[in-house]
């Protein structure tokens, strides 16, 4: 079986590995308290061009958008996402457990939600006599890209970062493929775009080319005080910290985070010219590393004989759409024998 | 700087770091239900005697406590803890922040509790007639070895199980460093005897040749229902899952963990031997890796311009306990010569 | 000012307000375990015809709710609710303060959900392999009648108590408003309709003639276990639980409460026939207490001197739904003003 | 059965119940918006000479406690309340279940703990090297009078306010039975210095003449900010606040509530003098409405065949320590009839 269906199937990038390999009997303090730690931030905030802003190395994704939300809240104060956002549906229901309500905000299957959209959830919110009586809409969460692979132009972050100023939000950006984003077709927004934009986002590693590990930057210093004790509290802070500076290090060193974001986002365009080619529309328009074909039934049955990918919507009796993914271990003799295969069909 | 402050300030054994090496390109599906975490699983399960218990391998320690403490109570019951226990002292208030009280128990240096204590915490509340008024106590944690090292007999296991049984209470068994409390002089309880005595327990991974990891086994399967649900929920759910069942796979082969255990606990005694030639005293009885001397501060500073340790409590004026701490990865030249410096003094 | 705008502006029934007086130098043990609340209690249970069942007295309809549900469910479950449900919108994301997702359900101008979408609902939950990446659906929550005054039939009860039980969901019933359900045209559920078919329902004073307070019927006893705990912890236990007990006794004696009910919707049909006289068509087909006139807006100005009601939804540039509520203190002379004031308009 | 048990074990004041009966039928807005609550809060202030103040009412003790506190910390944030304080012991876990740990600091019977404490406890926070693993305290929690009837000099609030204002912690005051610690024997601290001192303090009124309610005035104007969002997510928020109003409105008016108070202790006095004049020892020293003779079982229990009182700590194995509690409602002639049945034993 050749996989497709995430890009976390397989462990880290080669010089991920050496790095930890090679620094495997190095004695560090614990916690993130090390140099590891230290220089993989610095490295970060230089590319950010956000010296003055926090970097916590995180284990997952989850962990790092309840914990951050948790920190950012008062208890009254509630999340708007997308419908389809990760922390709406994918996270078991993590930010609640916190306490905060997740205000969803109708989307297309694009997954994005509008500056306009947060303007008037906001606007009606205060404007409601009864507001009291309702969680105060106060964190504004997006994906970058979103669920669905879809990015965020630079005006549109420009256009929420401005809403949420102007309306006393809090903007942060789960940036669990963030990479793709950053160098796909059509890619338009920087790190440093991201860090002057937002108050606090996160570069995933998981799900390019580290074993695990996501980096927060949290650019609001009022956002920062306290962080770490929330961060161990909720289980967030990592004996061995180091491991995640290690590969951090190797991962902002070189452009290799953007060479393997690159790469992805190669693949995943072969793949997508050849669903176009074969006539197969595509569920939404993601120029990044997840492509999202309708196909036929009778094809994907086919096909699955011999690739795994996911399934993400039907579509009518005969069609439903799915999604595959490449990731930094995607072999280019696999993509090309699934084009032939998709080709042969 | 030779640091002996922790057991947690290096990467991993050897083995775990081949076993990782080597399956990093292999694509297995996400969230541990991928086969090396069902082999490990396995493996642990026969060494446990266990056929029927549940293994779920989460990331750290902290997390492990409080995502089976939230899962196993109801909101108002607390879990019932040494005064000096890990989650009343050491982890943020993570057990409160899900919901609960930690009813401390008072407790000696050797940080144990007994069942004598629990069945007289657990009676007084059920006779007093306001006890609705008063968390209800549910769960016994204790820690093997303890905070300072000690560890549990066979007789005190066995009794502090009775007495959660007859009084309706889970016993949950914190092991961090198990392995170390299953091979140190003295030891006389079995993995098997855990698994037969508590309902749930950790092994812990992080601190005995990992990584990162523990592998939690819940005995009690009323216990495990939905409880992949709740360790997603509080972010203790890893995307690449197979790294944990990597890592285990590996200690849990040929006798690696205890091999492992047992190397740790033979340097530390090495280290109580030197001190109680020394005629520093011990500020308690520590069998496992963790060793305890009271010495004057005069050494101490001394021995500090080339060895880190870590403080633990003041004695006198002139005199405090501090704590040396053997690793997986303590280098045998590297006691020989703090002993060697120990005597010198 | 003649007042309309809701049931609560006033203080309680001459009964209510007669027990208080009468009772208020006997003295009585504290937090509800007196002869008052067991009396009120045992009147329930009988017209419950549901002698097993479980009867706590609480201080308002937000507290049931968030504590009901916090005592119900496991941190991993979620409470399934109309979109337009009071936990769902006007409780200050109380539920969620608690740990839990509402899964709010699309719903009509009439407020309701039926089986056919619960069942929705929870297969889709159980058919998705990522199902533990999403909070669990565990629980119904209804009002009758619904935030938009409309009652679900005996037959709708049914179904959903069915599909309820078929999936292991237990089925809550906000009765804030109860009274105004089991009396209204086209009633046909009697409260042991309702002690049949849910786990829990509360039979609501506040808005129903008693200075304040909520009886929570708990039918189902396994939902029953330590529930004063959670009361306690809640802020829910009055220390003067008396006070609870003596006025639904009061409520509970001699029809008082269904009379109560019945003279609160004879007074908000003479309103609603006056509307349908004047052309104004209904928002929705509310047949209890609140009566939702779409309105032309220059003429709610010409009322909105004499009288005050709620504003409830934007139909047009130049019109909009209000609400006008009965309770069991409104003057008849008072609805008779505010009918020939429409008239003339 | 004449009882002494507690103090809330009748209704409220004649004075109290006329403020109820006499504005039953007055429409008011609801969720204490009202005229009467206006009016209520104002005359506070005033007594506080604390015109800048917010004053909320709540229903009852437990809930204004944990509802303060969930609003004044941060997740990571701990209160440190005496070891014996209602927080820690009395409340059902209600300020874990918000997600904060109770610090519980050693006391002596008196109940109370000193601003040395409070400094300890917080410089120890700060100078350990490893505070991010502990919750971090904020809040200093007191009673006035404690559980055990003592009471606060000013010169002890000062210096709590004093080292909360240095350490930058939250000062806040519960104040069930306050009005017994403004006018009993020894009492030097006004409502006006608990204004001036503390952060947050509250007005009991259950205890002391009304129905049930509780006055919460928030002097810390930071600590105000969305509260009443907060108020109205942990159910402490009333339909008909204005019942709170009235009722506060009576008390406040004419030196109600100080009457009342001087009544309850005087009767309480009375108590103490028989005690003492029996040779029975004071388990503590409350200058109160609450006493705590130490006396033989065998005259307990004959006691007991005609009063209840509440049992408190048993001191050897012939005798205990109980507790009589004066309430507003307690008669002259019952208390004379106790005394006379003592002397008689």
């Amino acid at each position: 079986m050749i996989r497709f269906e995430s890009d976390y199937l397989e462990g880290a990038l080669p010089e991920v590995m050496r790095a930890l390999n090679e620094t495997n009997l190095v004695q560090t303090p614990g916690y993130g308290e090390d140099e590891y730690c230290a220089a993989a931030a610095a490295k970060i905030r230089e590319k950010c061009a956000a010296p003055g802003s926090a970097v916590h190395f995180l284990i997952g994704g989850t962990q790092v958008n309840f914990t951050f939300i948790a920190a950012a809240l008062r208890p009254h104060q509630a999340a708007i996402a997308a419908a389809s956002g990760h922390i709406a549906v994918h996270e078991s229901g993590s930010v609640e457990a916190t306490g905060h309500k997740v205000v969803a905000l109708p989307c297309g299957v694009d997954g994005k939600i509008s500056a306009a959209q947060v303007r008037e959830c906001v606007e009606a919110h205060w404007a409601d006599s009864t507001h009291e009586h309702q969680p105060q809409p106060k964190l504004v969460y997006i994906s970058q890209p979103t669920e669905n692979g879809t990015i965020y132009s630079l005006a549109e972050l420009e256009a929420l970062s401005a809403v949420c100023r102007e309306k006393g939000l809090i903007f942060f950006v789960d940036g669990a493929r963030l990479g793709t984003a950053l160098v796909c077709p059509g890619a338009d927004a920087s790190l440093a775009d991201l860090a002057r934009l937002a108050d606090a986002f996160y570069i995933g590693g998981t799900k390019l080319g580290a074993l695990f590990g996501e980096a927060l930057v949290i650019t609001n210093p009022a956002l920062n005080r306290d962080f770490r004790y929330i961060e161990k509290q909720r289980g967030g802070m990592l004996a061995k910290g180091r491991l995640l500076g290690v590969q951090f290090g190797a991962l902002m060193t070189g452009g290799l985070y953007e060479r393997t974001a690159r790469r992805e986002v190669e693949l995943a365009w072969r793949l997508r010219r050849a669903f176009e080619e074969k006539g197969w529309p595509l569920y939404c328009d993601s120029p990044t590393n997840q492509q999202f074909p309708i196909a036929p039934d009778a094809a994907l049955e086919k096909l699955a004989e011999k690739y795994s990918f996911s399934d993400w919507a039907r579509i009518d009796e005969t069609h439903r759409a799915v999604r595959f993914c490449t990731s930094w271990a995607t072999k280019e003799e696999d993509v090309s024998a699934l084009i032939k295969d998709i080709r042969a069909l």
